[in-house]
C-alpha cells in the first residue's frame, strides 16, 4: 500500500471538498427566508458526501467508507481500508452559523489508524497526521502534549452532560466543571479533538458519537500523545456509537478515576 | 460632537491594536517553556491596553476611558463621553489558545451607547455599530432578528451555571438545556454578543459581567433588535459588575419568564 500517496490524494480530495463548500455560501447569499437557506445548506451537505463517495469508489474501489449518511458501505468488519467519513462534521453549526464546522477522515487499514484529517473549512484550518510520522497543524509541526491538572485543564464538555441525562450521573460532571479551570462546548467533536490535539484545550468528553466522527482525530490525537479512550477507559468502539473522552496524559487519568459514573 | 470622525479614529485604533496582538504572536513562536510563552502572552495583554489609554487620552482628553485593568479613570457616573473598553475579552483563550478572544470597545454619551465595536483579532472579524444606522459585519450590514422559539434555540451558556452555584437555582436552567435546540461556551462574552447580533447564535447569559465585556457588543446588539438586560429583566448596570442575557426578541421573555430563578 502506498500510503504517501494515499495521503496526498486525501488532502488534495479534502481541500476540494471545502472550496465547493465555500462557494456554495457565496451563492446561496441572496436567499431571503431562512426555511429556504436551510434547505439549501442541506443540499450542500448531500452533495459533498456525494462528491466525496464517487471520488474515492473511483479512484480506490476496493477500499470501502464508513460515514454517516449510509451512502456508503455497510460495515460489520474492520479488516481492510477504511475511509471513515464525516463530511460535514457540526452539523447545526454548519446550518445555524455557517462556521465552525469541519470534514473529518480517518484512513484505517485493519482496524489501525494510518491517516487523519480534521479540516475546519471556514477557517481554512488543516490538522492531519500520518501514524508514528507526527501530527501538524497547517505547515507546523504539533508538540507532544504535557501533562496537565485539572486545576489549570479547559475541558471541553456540552452543558447538556451537565444537566440531568440518561447516560451520565450529572453530579461528579458538575464537580469536575467546578474543580477545572474552565470549560467550553464548541458543537463539533472533530473541531474539539483538533483543538486538544494543539493544546487549545486539554480535554474533550462526549456521552455519544460515531465512528467517523472520532475516527480522523484519534489519528491526530495519537501522535501527539493525547489519551483517547471510551468512558470506560477501553478503546472506542468503531463500528457503532460509543462514549469518548480524549485528554493530555495524567488529566484523562484523574477525570475518568474521579468525575465519570456512567449510568 | 463628530460621531463619524469619532468612528473612523475607533476602527482605526481598534485594527492598529488586533495588528499589534498578532505580529507579537509571531514574535514568542520561539518560546520553549510554557511558563515563559504565558508571561509574555500577559505582557501582550498589558501593552495592548497601555497603548489604547495613551491614544485616547492624547486624542480625547475630555474623553473618559473605563475598562479592566485599572490603567483608566475612576468612573462614578456615566456623564460625558466614556469609552468602555477591553482590550482583551477572552484572557483564557488568549493565554490558552491565542484566538477566540476580542477587542471590545462601546463609546457612550450620558449613558447611551452611540459606537460599539467586537473585533476576533485572529479570524480578523470586525463587527460594529452606530446608534441608529444599523450594525455590520466585516462589511456586510447585519439583518433585524426575527423570533425563534427555545425549541429552535442554541443557547450560549458556559456550564459553569447549569452546575450548582450560589449566583442561580440551576435546576432551571438545565432545564433550559433539555429544552433547547443546542448550547454552545465559547468563553468571550463579546463574541457571544457579536455571535447573538449575527444570528449564529439565539442568546447568550452569563450571571456576573463587567460593563466594558458588554458595552461595545450592547450597541450593536440593539441596532439588529436583539433584546439586552440583566437577569432581572432590567437594564444592565454600566457602573459596575451585573448578570446579563442577550437574545432574540420573544426568545428573552421565555428564557426569563420560565428558566431564571436568581438565589
Amino acid at each position: 500500500m502506498n500510503w504517501g500517496a494515499i495521503d496526498r490524494y486525501a488532502k488534495s480530495l479534502i481541500k476540494e471538498a471545502g472550496h465547493k463548500i465555500r462557494i456554495s455560501f457565496f451563492s446561496t447569499i441572496d436567499v431571503d427566508s431562512k426555511a429556504e437557506a436551510n434547505d439549501l445548506v442541506t443540499n450542500i451537505d448531500r452533495e459533498i458526501e456525494r462528491f466525496f463517495i464517487s471520488r474515492i469508489k473511483r479512484d480506490f474501489p476496493e477500499h470501502r467508507i464508513f460515514g454517516e449518511e449510509g451512502f456508503g458501505d455497510e460495515i460489520e468488519s474492520l479488516d481492510g481500508v477504511i475511509w471513515m467519513l464525516d463530511p460535514i462534521d457540526g452539523t447545526m453549526n454548519f446550518v445555524h452559523q455557517k462556521r465552525n464546522f469541519a470534514i473529518s477522515l480517518g484512513i484505517y487499514a485493519d482496524g489501525i489508524g494510518m491517516l487523519g484529517y480534521i479540516y475546519d473549512v471556514m477557517n481554512d484550518d488543516f490538522y492531519h497526521a500520518f501514524k508514528d510520522e507526527g501530527a501538524y497543524f497547517n505547515d507546523e509541526r504539533l508538540p507532544v502534549l504535557q501533562e496537565t491538572p485539572l486545576a489549570e485543564a479547559v475541558i471541553g464538555v456540552n452543558a447538556s452532560w451537565v444537566a440531568p441525562n440518561r447516560r451520565i450521573e450529572n453530579g461528579p460532571i458538575a464537580d469536575m466543571v467546578r474543580h477545572c479551570r474552565g470549560t467550553r462546548s464548541y458543537g463539533s467533536a472533530a473541531i474539539e479533538l483538533a483543538y486538544v490535539s494543539s493544546g487549545r484545550i486539554d480535554a474533550y468528553l462526549s456521552l455519544r458519537l460515531s465512528p467517523w466522527d472520532i475516527a480522523g482525530g484519534m489519528v491526530i490525537a495519537q501522535e501527539v500523545g493525547a489519551v483517547t479512550t471510551n468512558l470506560k477507559g477501553e478503546q472506542p468502539h468503531l463500528l457503532g456509537q460509543d462514549t469518548f473522552i480524549v485528554a493530555r496524559p495524567g488529566l484523562h487519568d484523574e477525570i475518568l478515576r474521579n468525575y465519570i459514573k456512567l449510568k
